[in-house]
C-alpha cells in the first residue's frame, strides 16, 4: 500500500506520529533517542529507531497472530510502521513475571520473585505527578476507563503476556516485565505504543545477560546498549 | 459476662491488646494518646480513648445489626471492648466517598469530587516503606490475602461504607471517608481494629465543620480535637 504522509501529531521521547491521507490510520516514526529517568537522562544511538521499530512490528504481529488486538497494520519503512489510530488511555499498565526494578523497592518482595499469577499495575502517565500507581477503583473515577474496559484490559495484558514469554523463550529470552499502552477505536479497546527493549525486560535465558533499556539506566555504555539491543532484533527479526 | 484479663499481647500507638481467660477473645483498650504522621507527631487528650472506645461500639454493633461481619463482642469498661480474637491482615482498607488529603495530592482529583462508586485503596502497613499502596494484585503476591479473599473485603467494604454513611448522614453528618482493618477466623474474614473519628473523615452535614482527626492534623489544639470527638460521641453514642 502507498500512504501520503501529512502533519506531525504528536511528538514524544522517542517516537512521532504523523498523519496520513487514510484517516482512521497514523505513521508512528522511531528515533534513535533513548531516554531514562523521565527524560533527564538522554541519549542518541543511531540505528535504535529502526532496531526498535523492527522488533515492535514482530512482536505486534506475533500478537495479532494470536488474536491480541493491537493498532499494528504494517511496516512503511525501516524505522516507521502505519498504525490504526487510536484514541490513547494515559495508562501505562505492567505486566511483572519476575520481580526486580521499582517493586522491590516499593514492597516487601525480594528481588527474583516469580510472580504466578503475574502481577499487573497500573501507573497513570503524568510526568508532575511523577506517573503515580493508581488502582483499577481509580480508573474508574478518574473516568480513564470503565470498569468492563479495565477488565478487558487486563485480561488482553495477561493473554498478551503468554504469548510473549513464550515466543520469547522459544528465542531463549526470559520475560521478566513488560509494559503496554491501550486505546479505544470505535468503542474496541486495542493495544497501542511500542513492544521493544524500551518497554520490555528480557534476559538471555542460559546467562541472565541483561538485553534492555536497564542497561541505559544502570550505565552501561551507548554501544553495550546498542549491541544488546541488535542482539534482540538479529534473534527475534532475523531468525 | 465476667472475663479474667491476661497478659499484653499487643501495644500499638493509641491502643493495647490484652489476653482474656476464653482463647477465642480479646480485651482492646483505646488509650489517650493522639498521633500524626506516622507517630512523629504525638499528644495526650485526657478521656479520648473513652469516646473512641463508645464511638467503636456503637458503630460496630450497627454494622453487626446489618449483617456485616466484625469482632466486636460487647464493651468491658468505659475504654475498653471484648472482641474477637483475629488474625489480621496488615493491610488498611480506605474507603472514599469524597475526595480529601492523600488522593487529592496523588492524583489529578479535585478537592471535593464525589466518588460513586466510592473509590477503594489498600495500604500495605509498612512503617519503613511508609505505608505504600497496593493493588488487588500485589494482595496476591504478598500472600496477604487471596483472590476471593480480597473480593470479600471488597464487598464488605462497600457495605459497610452503606450502612455508616446512612446512618450518620440520619445523626446529621457527612462521611468523607474511613478506614477498615481485617483479620481472619476460622477463614472467615471480619472486620477487626477500631471505627471512630481517628480512622473517619466526618462533617457536619450543615455547616462542612470537621470532626475528626484532621483537626489534630491541622494544628488544632487539643481542647477543639477533645471537643469535636465528644460531639460525634454526643450525636452518635448518647442520641
Amino acid at each position: 500500500m502507498s500512504y501520503k504522509i501529512g502533519e506531525l501529531i504528536a511528538s514524544g521521547k522517542t517516537k512521532l506520529v504523523y498523519s496520513l491521507d487514510n484517516p482512521s490510520l497514523v505513521l508512528l516514526k522511531f528515533k534513535d533517542d533513548v531516554t531514562a529517568l523521565d527524560g533527564k537522562k538522554r541519549d542518541i544511538i543511531m540505528g535504535k529507531g529502526a532496531l526498535n521499530a523492527g522488533i515492535s512490528a514482530k512482536l505486534f504481529q506475533l500478537l495479532k497472530e494470536s488474536n491480541v488486538d493491537n493498532h499494528y497494520v504494517e511496516m512503511y519503512d525501516p524505522t516507521s510502521l502505519i498504525v490504526e489510530k487510536l484514541e490513547m488511555i494515559p495508562v501505562e499498565v505492567v505486566c511483572r513475571n519476575i520481580a526486580t526494578g521499582s517493586i522491590v523497592k516499593r514492597l516487601p518482595i525480594s528481588e527474583g520473585t516469580v510472580f504466578d499469577p503475574p502481577i499487573i499495575e497500573f501507573f497513570l502517565k503524568d510526568d508532575a505527578r511523577g506517573d503515580p500507581m493508581i488502582t483499577e477503583s481509580h480508573m474508574a473515577a478518574l473516568k480513564l476507563a470503565s470498569k468492563s474496559e479495565v477488565e478487558k484490559i487486563i485480561e488482553m495484558t495477561l493473554r498478551a503476556n503468554k504469548v510473549l514469554k513464550s515466543f520469547l523463550a522459544s528465542k531463549g529470552f526470559t520475560l521478566i516485565d513488560f509494559k503496554l499502552e491501550f486505546g479505544r477505536r470505535n468503542g474496541r479497546i486495542i493495544i497501542g505504543d511500542e513492544l521493544d527493549p524500551d518497554c520490555m525486560r528480557i534476559r538471555d535465558s542460559s546467562t541472565s545477560r541483561v538485553l534492555d533499556k536497564d542497561l541505559y539506566r544502570k550505565g552501561a555504555t551507548l554501544e553495550e546498549v546498542k549491541k544488546a539491543y541488535e542482539e534482540v532484533y538479529r534473534r527475534i527479526v532475523e531468525a
